[in-house]
């Protein structure tokens, strides 16, 4: 389960620096849950190709973590726009208006991610 | 001038995707202002050389921001956490504590970006 969620986020953040071709194969096996077999079948290449190309491609996606980290800073970001929130619900006398204006700010900021 | 805080910026951001040989002749020439002649001579490659891989290097950028947009979101971050702040400044109610505490993790958050 743990590896599944790694490579949604892997392909969610890296996905449009892969081929359309492997793009297609990596979120199929990701997202589909898609055997080698299948995959092997649908595409018209050998299984060995299909496992071959998965590989190559999570070698890419975990280099561009490597060297860009966005998946390390979008959840340090997360937890920070967290923070706030909380901290905003701490606050007893505050005006209703501005937090909700905050809160939606603070809402656009993770959409960006 | 719009070119080099262009060209910096998306060094900043995808610099690290280029090759060593490639992140060394593309800030010399946009942190340091190094001409074709200087960098030819550094270099031991021809002008002619060392402009091919400059433009190479801004297509291979260009096509990072194309596709990831990072630049993009981080200016929209960014305009969204100033807002933010200006949103604290007029808030009632807010303790200097609390106002403070939020302030530190805007601070993480652009720091991140």
């Amino acid at each position: 389960m743990e590896r599944i969620i790694e490579r949604s986020l892997l392909f969610d953040f890296y996905g449009e620096l892969l081929t359309p071709h492997q793009q297609k194969i990596y979120s199929e096996a990701v997202f589909n849950d898609m055997s080698l077999s299948e995959l092997s079948e649908e595409e018209g290449i050998s299984r060995q190709g299909i496992h071959d190309l998965i590989k190559r491609c999570d070698k890419q996606l975990e280099g561009y973590e490597d060297k860009l980290k966005l998946i390390e800073r979008f959840k340090k970001i997360r937890k920070d726009a967290d923070n706030i929130e909380s901290l905003l619900d701490s606050c007893s006398g505050l005006d209703k208006e501005n937090a909700s204006k905050i809160r939606e700010k603070l809402k656009d900021i993770i959409d960006c991610l």
